[in-house]
């Protein structure tokens, strides 16, 4: 039933993430203070997807309409414009932000090892979080682009920064008030979630000197494609098996976490404080976790989540005509369908 | 005996910290989400000596021999360079580094009040950072010079940032270890505190267009100011009377904090460890302080500091000949000697 093919994006990028990888381990040698660099290396070092930085490869290559996975990110287009800094920059910016998250939302594991301030110690994954942080403007300031492009690549990157940070402030917000209503939610994810997305779609265009309806068509592209990102986590964890999940199904219900999805149950005059008795991810059972769902799908909520993320991809996918038909643009497309499609 | 007209620097000082706390009052409104905003004003409330944005001032008026106190900060010079905008940018790196010491330091008060992570909590004291970290940046990249400049400017900010994270990390690697130097100790207050001068001193020259030796000497002024800073803040620790110091007397001794002073003594064979026998600021007496800071006279220890520090002011002095010969860098001038002149 699968409208995309798989296949195809998976190879894309796997081979996207390889070069990423490399260019990381370039960009963040293990140099003096080498507990501090290393700390900074040590997420980045446990995997990820790398779909940032291969979103902002992917819509250089669309723009250039050139042959996929050329060698050449590091000066790309009659301009030998350095790409991969750009994107190695996107994703050091991911990192950071995960390492100081992890503090504030006390998790100790991420991407199956401990997070920074559990592999080291607070202090340390502070400073880690903060070095990532000036090293990814050092990166976006090492393209080779004019200057005055540099500079509105820069200021795109700035202002992304301080609205992720203005998310997650909101989220965490959230966690500790009533009457939070779905319109709130969308504002946040688009904060927290979708700029880095519309920053590493963007950002691309701007260095090569694309037109101004191209910049903001591609950042839009980002902001949809990143809440349906969002929107698509909070369904997994309600409708993918433990099992696959890695983590208790349905521990957002259990930890009272509002989603998308519980915020429009309470729209609706669902009780969501009551869906599911226990507050123990440990002690609560699938059987207790099948009736909330229940709940969910009968408020009609799941559905209603389901259509916002397919209406966002919908709309992501139509920003790309402003790129050239050509593999990489229909290669974007089919990330923003895989992105709603990925069972985990 | 004092060789520099104090009245003069005072009244220097007094004047731009005004204009620069209305600026920073203008580029940090209290925004939603508002607990946000409000955690990251909480220091620069709280008050402080603009030193940094008030190098960068005066730097801008002695480069282009400019009245002093000029009204047209946002708009300087010929080209009209928002000089303001940039030494907003410096102070909000200062802020934003010492939200995140303080959480590091575990210290409850900075400048009579409580410290962010106290005032507010873990999770905001950490998002109040990081916003003013990318608010920083785009500060300066606000200041409407050229771009070219603009990417230069931007380039020290960003590798001065990535430098205090190390100096940072080494303050903290410094107090687990055993053996650290005199030398390892100056390079860490090199890189945790001089840089931000050396920044603020070479910034305004880059955005007003001065030659290459007049950056680099700029910059080397604010290294040497910026460590003679430091090491005068481990002077008087141990020089001034408590009640004057705002805190115990001879506290970095009783907490076993390794200064330049201590260092020394250790070099020449001083057992640093046995100085004061107590470990608690609370029970430690004037007296014990007193036999203490006796025998680092009698190291030569104390000595050894107040002629580094006198160097490097020397030093710093000799590199603004670069300047022209004007009261702001006259002033400039007599801002090195109060440095290591001030008594708190």
């Amino acid at each position: 039933m699968s409208s995309i093919d798989r296949d195809r994006v998976t190879a894309a990028l796997t081979k996207r993430r390889g070069l990423v990888n490399d260019a990381l381990t370039e960009t963040l040698p293990i140099d003096h203070p080498e507990q501090l660099y290393a700390a900074s290396r040590h997420l980045l070092d446990a995997g990820g997807k790398r779909l940032r930085p291969s979103v902002l490869l992917l819509v250089a290559e669309a723009l250039t309409d050139t042959e996929p996975l050329s060698d050449e990110y590091r000066s790309f287009g009659p301009q030998g414009i350095d790409v991969m800094s750009a994107a190695v920059s996107v994703e050091i910016i991911q990192s950071f932000t995960l390492i100081h998250d992890d503090i504030m939302d006390d998790d100790d594991l991420r991407r199956g090892v401990p997070s920074v301030h559990e592999a080291y110690d607070l202090d340390t994954a502070i400073l880690a979080g903060d070095t990532l942080y000036s090293k990814a403007f050092e990166c976006m300031l090492d393209t080779d682009a004019s200057a005055s492009r540099s500079v509105r690549a820069l200021k795109e990157l700035a202002t992304t920064c301080t609205e992720i940070c203005e998310g997650q402030a909101l989220d965490v917000a959230f966690e500790r008030s009533e009457g939070i209503t779905t319109t709130q939610y969308l504002e946040m994810i688009e904060l927290k979630t979708a700029v880095l997305y519309a920053a590493s779609a963007s950002i691309p265009a701007i260095l090569l000197g694309a037109d101004d309806e191209t910049v903001e068509a591609l950042h839009q592209y980002g902001i949809d494609v990143g809440m349906a990102f969002q929107v698509q986590d909070d369904l997994l964890d309600l409708t993918v098996p433990s099992e696959r999940l890695g983590k208790q199904r349905g521990s957002d219900l259990v930890e009272g976490k509002r989603t998308l999805i519980t915020l429009h149950a309470k729209e609706q005059g669902i009780d969501i404080d009551e869906l599911v008795a226990t507050d123990s991810v440990e002690s609560v059972t699938e059987r207790d976790i099948e009736a909330a769902v229940e709940t969910l799908e009968d408020a009609g909520s799941i559905e209603y989540a389901r259509n916002t993320a397919r209406d966002l991809i919908t709309n992501g996918k139509n920003r790309l005509e402003v790129l050239p038909d050509c593999e990489a643009q229909s290669v974007l497309g089919e990330i923003a369908d895989y992105l709603i499609e990925r069972r985990y």
